[in-house]
Formats: C-alpha cells, structure tokens, sequence
C-alpha cells in the first residue's frame, strides 16, 4: 500500500534540501521499488484514492531520510553498562572477551533483537555489523525489519562460533553465498583488524569479497598500540599495509581510522575506501587520536557514522552520535565552523556506504520544548534532538514504528525478549 | 498529600547508593519539608492509609534525585539554533547581541516558559540563571515549579533592560529584596565576567551578596582571550585577579573554568568556590581548553553540570551533558577512567552547590531497549539515557510531571505557548 504522510512542518532529503509545510508520498513500483514524491496536492496529483492510502499525519513533525549505523557490534547489548571507565586491555580481557566466550547462537540472536529494537526506535533504518553467529544477527534484522550489512568476522584465533580458522573462512564464504540474494540483508566478509588477521587472511578474505561481490568490513586504525606494533613489525603504518597486500579498494569499510597520517589520509581518498567515524567509542575508550575530518573532507573520503558496540558507547543512538561528532571536532580543532550541521547530518544518512539505497523516511516529533522554536530544523535535530524523538519509522515502504510504537512487536513481545535478555545475561560475571 | 512510589527496580540516593526493588515515601512535615524513606512495606510500617496516598508505579522505573542545571541562560531557548557553527566573536556581535536587543520582558517569560518546561521534562529540578528581565524567570519558573537560583545580571554596559550602571545595581539590590523570601525561587547577584565588570562593579555585587547572604554567579575563564587580556591589562589571570579583589568565597557560583592554572584551581578550592563545568557548550563554542576535573577533584572543588544556554548547547538535558562530560575527560586524558560514571553523576545531582537541598525525585522509564539489560543501572542513566527517558519528575513533594506529562500544563497550554514563543522569535533576523 502506499503511504501518504500528511502536513509535515518540515523535510528533509538527502541532499539536505529543505523543505516546509509538505506532503510525501512513498509508491511502490511494480518491481517493489520505492518512489519518494514531495509536493502539495499529492492524492490529486496521482490521482490516488484515499481508501488505497495509508495515511500518516505530519504536522508538528519534521521528515528525515532514515539514519545508518554503519559500524557497531550489535549483540554487545547484553554487555551494555557491564564495565565502563577501563583501560582498553583491561575491559576487553577480564569483561569482554570472558563473558563473550560464554555466548551462544540463541543468545547473540536476543541480543540482535534488542539492538535491532534500539536502533528502529531511533530511526537507523540501516547499520553495518561485525560479530560472531552472524546468522542469528540476519535472523534478528529480519524480524524486525531494518536493513543490514551482516559482517561474518574473520579472525586468526577464531570465534566462539569457529576455532579454526579454515573452517572459519569456509563457514564465511558459505554465509556470504547464503545471504546474497536477500531483500533487506547484505552479507559482508568482515576481516576484524590488521593485528588480529595475518597478511594470507586479508588475502583470503579480499578474494570472497570479490568473488561475490561484497563488501569488505575491518577495523583500522582504532589505537596507537596497534600502529606502532605494525610500524615495528613490517615498518608500515596500518593503511600502508592494506594497500601493499591490495586490501584498500572501493568495497573496504574501514571503521574508526583514528591513527592516521595525512599521506594514509590520501590514500583512503585515493582507493575510494569507506571510513566509519565512531566519535562516541574512540572517546569513550580514550583512544587518544581524533579522526581527521578536516583532511577526509578535503581528500574527499567517503564517511559516515558508527556508534561502535554497546559496551563502548553506550548506545545505538545515530542522532546523538551526531553531535558528539560536531562537538568533537569544534574542540579538537579549536574551530566552531569544523563539524557543522550539514556535514554531519550527511554523514549519518549515508547507507550508500554500506550499500543501501536510501528510501526510508524518519519523522521527528517536534512537540516536546527542547525542539522548540525552529529557526533552523537541521540545527535542531543535529544539536537538539536525541533518538526517543523518533515518532515513526518507515522502511522500504514499510511502516515499522509509528507514534513511538513498533508495528511488528506489541508490548508483550516486547517484554518476552528483554525477559530473554536479562535470562542470558545472568550467566555474565559482573564483578 | 504524601506521595509513595511503589515498586521501583532501582533507586539511587544522592550519595549514589543503589538500592533494588523497592518503595519510596515523600513524606511532608509540619513546617512542609519533605523527607524520603526508601524501604518495603512503607505503608504498613507508617501506619497510613492508601486514601492518603498519592500512588505512582515505579515498576519498570529507576528513581534518580533531581538533576540540577547550575549555568544557564534559560530564555535563550528563543534563539535556539539561529547560529552555529561560528566563531564566538562574530556569533555574538551578529547573531546573538541585535536579537537579544530586541526582547522585551514578555518575551523573556515565554523564553523561560518554554525552558523550564524544557528542564522539567528533562528531570532537572533546579537551575541557576543570568539573563536580563530576571523578574520574568521567576515568574516562568514559578508557573512552571522548577527551583530557581534567579540571577540579576550586571554588566558595565548596560543590559537591554537597564542602560545605565548605577540604575543597574539599585535595580539588582531591589530585586534580590523582593525575592529573598520566596520558596522555590533564590535570587541571585550575577555580574557578569571580569571582562565585562570593573573592579568596583564587582565590589559592590560583593557587598549586595553579602547584605543578603545570597550567592554571586559570574562567568570565569571561559576563553583564551579574556585570560590573555587580563594578563596584558593588569598582570593576573581571572581568577587571582578576583582573588585580589576580595570576590572569591564560598557564596561564588563561578561558570566555565576552562583556562586556568593548577594555582588557580587550588584557589578555587582553597576558597570553596562553586564551579560549574559546561562541556557542551565549552566544545560547541569551540573553546580550546578544558576545564581540568582531575585538578578540581584533588583539589576539593565543588563540581557540578551546566548546559550554559540553549544557543551554545543547544538543549537542557542534563542526562546528555552527563555523558559529553564523561567522554570529553577520556579522550582529553587519553585515559577512559577519569570521568567516570560516578563522579559525573554526583556533578549533575549537585544542587547545593546553588543552595537547594535536594529532595526531589526523578523516575527514568526503563522499558525503551537502549535501557535493556541493566548490569550497572548508573552506567546505562550516563551513557546510554537522555531527557526524554525520564517518565516522572517530584520537585518539593509535588508531582510536575507523570508519565512524561506536564501536571500543571495541558497540551492546549503548551500549543499556545509554542504559539506565542514563534510569533516573538519573529522578529529575529535569521540570516
């Protein structure tokens, strides 16, 4: 059926044109392809009947392209608040990795529902993941209905799932042959990170992603640790490295590239490599450096934003993330003009990145004070706004979230899986 | 009435002790102060009787003490989002100073209308404000019941309110006569910085500060310049500059604190001064430094949170401001356990620091999936929440908001204060 949404105050497109007092009229062609239509005097335009309509009411509304979180660790959920205000190391072996290595196939599904759950009721209609049990992860995007570039990790020391890491790359290109002809999902061969995958897994792993097609999702760059260990051990810095083995390429998602050089920054620019910005993780995790915006911007890097996991962070919100990004670039920078709203707002609606054409729309409701007035609704949502301010959710021509509810999860739904959630959790060691 | 909050399933005091499933009692004594008991069969062991009780369900819920905004310029919700992302000069001389010009006192209370209900949806309870028309704050805040430590600013030029000094300070000592008695409402001498006051101004706020025994609120080293300019000037920083004048003291609510010197913050503490750290706003404005909590905290400073106002923020929400604060500290120490969760929420319950005891209680709702699980229920309050989580906001035993409404404030009233708010911003020049 198609959607008419009705008086809106505000929209906006993806080109960040602005548009008041509007109409959007969301058809589905005949090979199920979304057409977005804004104007006045829709029905009549396209001699549409109101019975054939679903009709949603716009006003005091705002209309936003759907967000994409193109870098997190969906499941991670279950880890969410388990420890915070840790050295790296520290976190990641006495709480992470412990507790991680007890997961299995049902529980990384209740944590991919919560986490899917998360971000609809935030308006991310899209997100690019990287965790172990991948399948269930598909699993959970599907019944929730947003779409999914689903990593399957590849690592040298294997996955709870895999501890071979033969049968590792195997089960990978058997995931990816799977998945690739679904609507909603897109499979991806996720490498997890220059000092966890050797020189021959890179390799591998380029030549699944070619074979079909797919992208290419890896870690780069995150620590200072992990780019002076490789300066040591090989003489090159991280993205030097991708490029001598042949790794940087148009299909590479690289998340974090915090630790960068102005020549690796070229180079990224260069291979049309995809860069995540997680701003909230690597600030979190004190990751020291700051990804440089100024230079991506200026070498013309394709970015996007990522929340990261939500142990790290500790959500899956795309509009807070938004400022967090602006604000620490204004800071790092001592520049208030570096970070401003149209670049950030951009980067966190680009799915092209991922993969997804963009066809969603988000509306904002912008009854409560903290949105008002609107003297400029892009400053608002990108300074003001945070995810609970996310009305409705419309993807693929589907309306997933309306007035804050979920349309395919009712309440009790809802309170059977955080009764899963909280059953898998037990079994974590909280010290 | 008294007001038991059943089944909680969790509280936290203002000590940060945590407690699971359980009651809270408000209690009102004779004189009308209010007193908490947290426990189980609180009615039982009161003796009272449920015809006496106001009864709020806590299931789901996590009760919090009211969050406090201590430096704000509340009425600056009507120029939320004209400007961003521009240099601090120009901002103000272009965007900010002609359209304040412009406000008359009526515009100032629906500026401050909208902002406590702003504040109040968010769970903050308190504030502390400087801003012109102070008399037009109190009368929003009243109507809205949000406790307010009202500044009457004064600035050697003059404010849109008062051109001339002299009229300025009698118009102060005048206003902190009329409103010294109030109960929710403690005024407030406010000058505004040293930038912007001469000695003898800031003598003489002293001396109405001390008359009445009420608290000084000024603006402290919040960019490089000022400090440069105040060395060059006289040959001291800011803050032995107001040493050297008498004006630190404990009755001294001092905003920012960006740019000072490991001396100057053993000063701070040494004369227990009251800062109040606004990250966001620091960051947005693109002021460089950053205020050094690990310094403060050594030395005993009294910390707490400010938003600063809504045209550098560009919100209220002191649950945000928790965790830019958090994630500002790591990466400015490239050390993820400073700012941690405990000290930041400590920072933001801080209303004493602006002389309000804290009695009131703020319900998160815990049933949204970024909430889910809870291994650390502080942890996901700074990390994973924002102001739209909070559900039901006591201030003083009286119930303001519930179930995220607005008590004394029905939906027709907000419409019309929306109304009034855009026909006022109309006047504005929005370039």
């Amino acid at each position: 059926m198609d959607i008419l949404i009705k008086d809106l105050d505000y929209a906006v497109d993806l080109n960040l044109n602005l548009y008041r007092d509007i109409d959007i009229l969301l058809r589905r062609g005949d090979k199920g392809e979304i057409t977005i239509h804004r104007g006045r005097n829709l029905m009549e335009k396209f001699n549409l009947d109101r019975r054939d309509l679903k009709i949603i009411e716009g006003n005091r509304r705002c209309a936003i392209p759907g967000l994409s979180n193109n870098h997190t660790h969906i499941p991670m959920t279950l880890l969410r608040g388990i420890a915070d205000d840790m050295i790296l190391q520290d976190w990641l072996e006495s709480r992470i990795w412990p507790n991680e290595s007890k997961l299995t196939g049902e529980d990384v599904y209740y944590g991919a529902l919560l986490g899917c759950l998360e971000m609809l009721r935030f308006g991310v209609t899209s997100f690019n993941d990287m965790y172990f049990f991948p399948e269930e992860i598909v699993k959970g995007a599907k019944e929730i209905g947003i779409k999914g570039a689903v990593g399957f990790p590849v690592i040298d020391f294997g996955t709870p799932q895999y501890k071979d890491l033969d049968k590792l790359l195997r089960a990978c290109e058997e995931f990816i042959k799977r998945y690739l002809r679904e609507e909603k999902i897109r499979p991806v061969v996720a490498p997890h990170a220059p000092y966890t995958c050797s020189r021959d897994t890179y390799v591998q792993c380029k030549e699944i992603s070619q074979e079909y097609n797919v992208p290419l999702h890896t870690h780069l760059s995150e620590t200072r640790y992990e780019v002076v260990e490789m300066e040591n051990k090989i003489g090159r810095r991280p993205v030097e490295y991708l490029e001598s083995i042949g790794v940087l390429g148009e299909n590479l998602i690289a998340a974090h590239c915090v630790w960068v050089t102005k020549e690796e920054v070229k180079k990224l620019g260069r291979y049309r490599v995809k860069v995540v910005h997680c701003p909230g993780s690597n600030m979190k995790l004190a990751s020291g450096g700051v990804m440089p915006l100024v230079e991506m911007l200026k070498e013309g890097v394709s970015l996007s934003l990522g929340t990261d996991g939500p142990a790290s962070n500790n959500n899956l919100d795309i509009l807070e993330e938004m400022k967090i990004c602006a604000l620490l670039h204004k800071a790092h920078r001592w520049d208030p003009r570096v970070g401003d709203v149209d670049t950030v707002l951009s980067m966190a609606l680009n799915s092209k990145s991922i993969g997804f054409e963009n066809r969603d729309v988000v509306l904002l409701d912008l009854k409560s004070p903290h949105l008002r007035p609107v003297h400029n609704i892009k400053s608002n949502i990108v300074y003001s706004a945070n995810g609970n301010d996310v009305d409705t959710v419309i993807v693929d021509g589907e309306v997933l979230l309306e007035n804050k509810r979920f349309s395919r999860i009712g309440d009790r739904d809802l309170e059977r899986i955080y009764t899963k959630v909280d059953r898998v959790v037990k079994k974590f060691e909280v010290q």
